[in-house]
């Protein structure tokens, strides 16, 4: 099944346009012919059938049916991240996107060492549109830039990986709206009270120190897993 | 707390030498000094401490003392995965070996499009050294060269993923002691025959199409989890 993410509004129109780097995609590297059919996501959740109406070079229109199945996780489950190198982040970005993540928020804490730079995001969100039509998605998750901890919309219903916490996170994963990932050197001890102060639940992933994008997608999958 | 992966005979000796790659790491990326404690792990689970005897621009000697703290799985999980580009075949290997992986094993079924040349494999293997080294993990998984499927020692007490199946993977996930990764187009209906009739119960991880190595990390995050 070949899964094409549309604009919000062209799932409401007869027909779609394809052009430039989607048009390569369905009609060269997938060699798509008149007839055939294509699941059209809006990211937002809806999804609908399309079948190839007519193709020319650079251009096809694809004509719109009726609605096709979604496959979301049975709940929502939002990433805050503090920002890692480029090429990890982007990798996070399409595991974490395969697997159903609904957002992810780039945040800066005391020990995070970087930030991330507009073009990094800009590629985390192609990157993102790849990975939802691979992995038939039909949810965009929204990427967010770095903002400094304090200022990431954290609150009650997230959990925060910790190591020096007492409850195993597979013990709230079920329950997790969120989870916060703090930089390999932890979060500092103001900045675990402050997140306690919010009503995020400290919670911690093993005795391992493992890579914030690895601690991420790995509590993302046990997360999505736990409440499916 | 740094730790270093010695060769599982240098644990038993009074001191080890460090030369080269690990003598750049330890002395200059790290800059450890005279007196400083090591962790040693000897890839094979157990782990001592050590302390910087004296170092000079070339080699360093480290004293070894008592035996220090493992942090591995409760449960061995192996992971047999189909042949990847070996991109995505190393970030396999980083993730899984921090998350505390037993051993990989690689395999060509019907299926898969490629095989892994043997220095993709090498370059696994340094990859999996810096991984068991940065999150502190005492056993070094072996990275098994790809074997056709029918070859590979896949057993009873394996989950293979399978969409097709009526058993979710966290239902098995507790009691998985190998977890089996196909091609993205998935096993053909002989190979599933092959792995039933081999005891190898079937379980799907949902309805998303997900890459083979996002697949593989995902279901061992979820293993190790549930046995924690």
């Amino acid at each position: 099944m070949i899964h094409l993410l549309a604009e919000a509004g062209d799932l409401a129109r007869g027909t779609i346009e394809v052009e430039g780097a989607d048009h390569r995609h369905l009609f060269r590297a997938r060699r798509l012919k008149v007839g055939d059919r294509v699941r059209l996501v809006d990211g937002r959740g809806a999804a609908r059938w399309s079948v190839v109406d007519h193709v020319t070079a650079r251009r096809a229109v694809l004509r719109v049916g009726g609605e096709a199945p979604v496959f979301e996780p049975a709940r929502r489950v939002a990433l805050f991240v503090s920002a890692v190198r480029p090429e990890r982040a982007a990798w996070l970005v399409e595991k974490a996107t395969e697997l159903g993540l609904r957002e992810l928020r780039w945040f800066v804490s005391e020990r995070t060492s970087r930030s991330l730079p507009e073009r990094a995001l800009e590629r985390q969100r192609r990157v993102a549109k790849s990975a939802l039509e691979q992995s038939g998605g039909s949810w965009l998750p929204e990427i967010a830039e770095p903002v400094p901890l304090k200022e990431a919309p954290i609150g009650a219903g997230a959990v925060a990986l910790h190591p020096g916490a007492p409850t195993p996170f597979i013990a709230v994963a079920g329950s997790a709206e969120a989870i916060v990932v703090g930089p390999e050197g932890g979060f500092s001890e103001r900045e675990v009270e402050e997140l306690a102060g919010c009503g995020v639940v400290p919670a911690h992933f093993g005795p391992r120190v493992l890579r914030t994008e690895t601690a991420a997608v790995a509590a993302l999958a046990v997360a999505l897993t736990a409440m499916s």
